[in-house]
Order: C-alpha cells, then sequence, then structure tokens
C-alpha cells in the first residue's frame, strides 16, 4: 500500500515500552536522528513490533510545525 | 522555550514552495533523511525561512504511526 | 506495510478535487458513509488517485473526537 | 452546534473501553465499518458513553490518510 | 451535540480569509486572545461564517504543545 | 526558536495531572479561559512543569475546528 502522507521515514526500532493502554516506540532514522511515537499497545502486538525491527515512521505533513 | 513535543528535530532548509495560502517546506534532517511540512505562507514570512536555514522538525508523538 | 493506525477503512474513491496545492478526495466506506480527506496535489499523482479506485481512508485513533 | 469537520460520521456504540486515563472507544457506521477512537475518561463520563448509543466520529479532512 | 474533545472555546469571529480552497479563522476568545484556524471554504459556507459571530474554537487535549 | 504554528497562546498553569504515562495539563489564557493539554509524563519532567507557571499553549491552526 501506498500512502498520501508526504514522510515515510525508514529506521530501526530502538525501544518499545508498553504503558496500560499507549505504548512509546523509537525509531533511529540515522545514527542520532530519532523519532518518537504513542501508539497503542494492541498495535505493538499487531504490528509484533521489537527492538531491531525495520519500521517507517509516517507523518502527514500537516502535522509537522517549524521552529527557527 | 522548550516544548513538550517529543520531536524536535534538527535540520537544514532544502526548499520553501508557497502556494496561494499554504506553503510546504522541506527540512533535511541528516543526508537522504527529509521532512516535508505544511505551513502557512504567514509563517514562513514570519520565520523568514529561506534553503539554508537551520531550523526544526516538531512533531507531536501522538501524530505519529509506525509502518512495518 | 501495517500501520499502528487503528482505523484502516477501506472503500471506492467517489470524487478527487485538485486545488492549487491541496487536494479534496471522497472515499465511500459503505452505501451513504463518506469519508473526506484534504492531501496534497503531490499524493494524488503518487498514487495516481482516480474516481472508482479501491482506496484506504487511514486515521489514528487519538485524531477522532466523539459527539453524542 | 454546527461543525467544520468534514467527517461527522454516525454510528452506534460498540465498545466503551477505560484505561487509565485515555479510553477506547468503538463506533459501527454501517455494519463491519468500525471507527475507533481515543479520549479522556473524563470525556466519556461527561458524555455518559455507553454501548448502544448512538454518537458521531468527528474526523477533520486534514487528519485523513489516503493509502491506495 | 457534546464534545469528548476537551477544548470547546468560546468566541467572536474577527476575520473570514477565504483562500483557493482553503480559509483561515480568527476567534477572539477574551480581548487580546486569538485563535485561528484553517478550515475548508466549504465549511465557512456551511456554517454561514461572517465576522461578529458567536462560535467556538474546538480543540483535542492531544493537539496541543506545551512551552516554557 | 520561533514556531510556524499560528496558536501560541500564553497562560498560567492551573493544573497538573499525570496518569501512568500521559499528563493532563491545564492552563489559564485570561479569567475563566482555560486549555486542556494531555502531553507524555516525560515532557512534564523535562519542562519542570509546575502549578503557577508561565506556559503557552501550542497548536497549529490545521487542528483546530470552528462550531457555531
Amino acid at each position: 500500500m501506498k500512502l498520501s502522507a508526504r514522510n515515510v521515514l525508514k529506521g530501526t526500532v530502538l525501544e518499545v515500552k508498553k504503558g496500560q493502554t499507549t505504548a512509546h516506540v523509537k525509531l533511529e532514522l540515522s545514527p542520532g536522528v530519532v523519532v518518537t511515537a504513542s501508539i497503542t499497545n494492541e498495535a505493538v502486538d499487531d504490528l509484533a513490533l521489537k527492538v531491531g525491527d525495520q519500521a517507517s515512521a509516517i507523518v502527514k505533513s500537516s502535522d509537522v510545525i517549524i521552529g527557527k
């Protein structure tokens, strides 16, 4: 499946930390460039996400703020 | 100002393309890792954004989808 | 690719209307149940989206408001 | 109150699952078409949401990604 | 209709500026406290939004970033 | 750092309530005008957020729905 989202950033899963219903996942895009995602625990299970996996961080361009 | 958003990714502005009211800005985080943001033209002017600027892409972790 | 987003709703493209940089796409999930998406014109071209296509509307559960 | 959001999708509440602070609500729009929302527990109480209620899933068109 | 969104902020419409497909609406919540919304032109027409109207700015709490 | 987000609303922290991983923060913009934000507990710690602090609620204009 191809996505309309302009940002599909490939990386390696660094960390998966489950809370009660929400999990925090860290993905390294390149050395030192890390993206954090909050997803449901259910999604972690569905994707069988674990440290070392190849995965993508997907973000709509309208959800990005620029700071300068 | 420090932000609650978990993702404040530093990069260099590669492209600024203004539309009628919305602009698309590309920021290179590391060689080949590029993030696109849709922001208002007004914001481009306020920040005086131009190619080569050092800037940050700010994204709340709840706005990131993981794909695998 | 499998997604962490809880909502991946399959449907048929009813309408694709391009603006200057942003397009509005209508997707029918079932008779009378229609979802509208605002995506970039660039995404419409990348996906070669046209009326009659099978496609999915993807929404993070944290982006859904409930009204009653 | 009328809303600017382009997607106000009517349905029936299938499930309400409270976590510590966040609840997951499933709404059936038509047979087999189900939307999941993450809302605060506080909101579940305010709306007195329960299985079988008629309710709406509200989504801004800029929060919808198209996949094909 | 009651909403799960934690922020339903009442105000007065200060400005409605239509673009080609997207409009920018400014709402004054209290003297000097102004919120800007980007909505579709279609929504402006549906709500018959005009300067001086009483209206509300609705924002999910998960879409708010805190800066300090 | 200057931000592209159109809404940077200054206020005073009224309440900080931590959950297991997510915190709810209430910010008073003017007497009676209160914004609620859901942020990570980690962010509360990073910003050392506490009642009485001067802080800002930051919202992209594309995340605001208008109701009338």
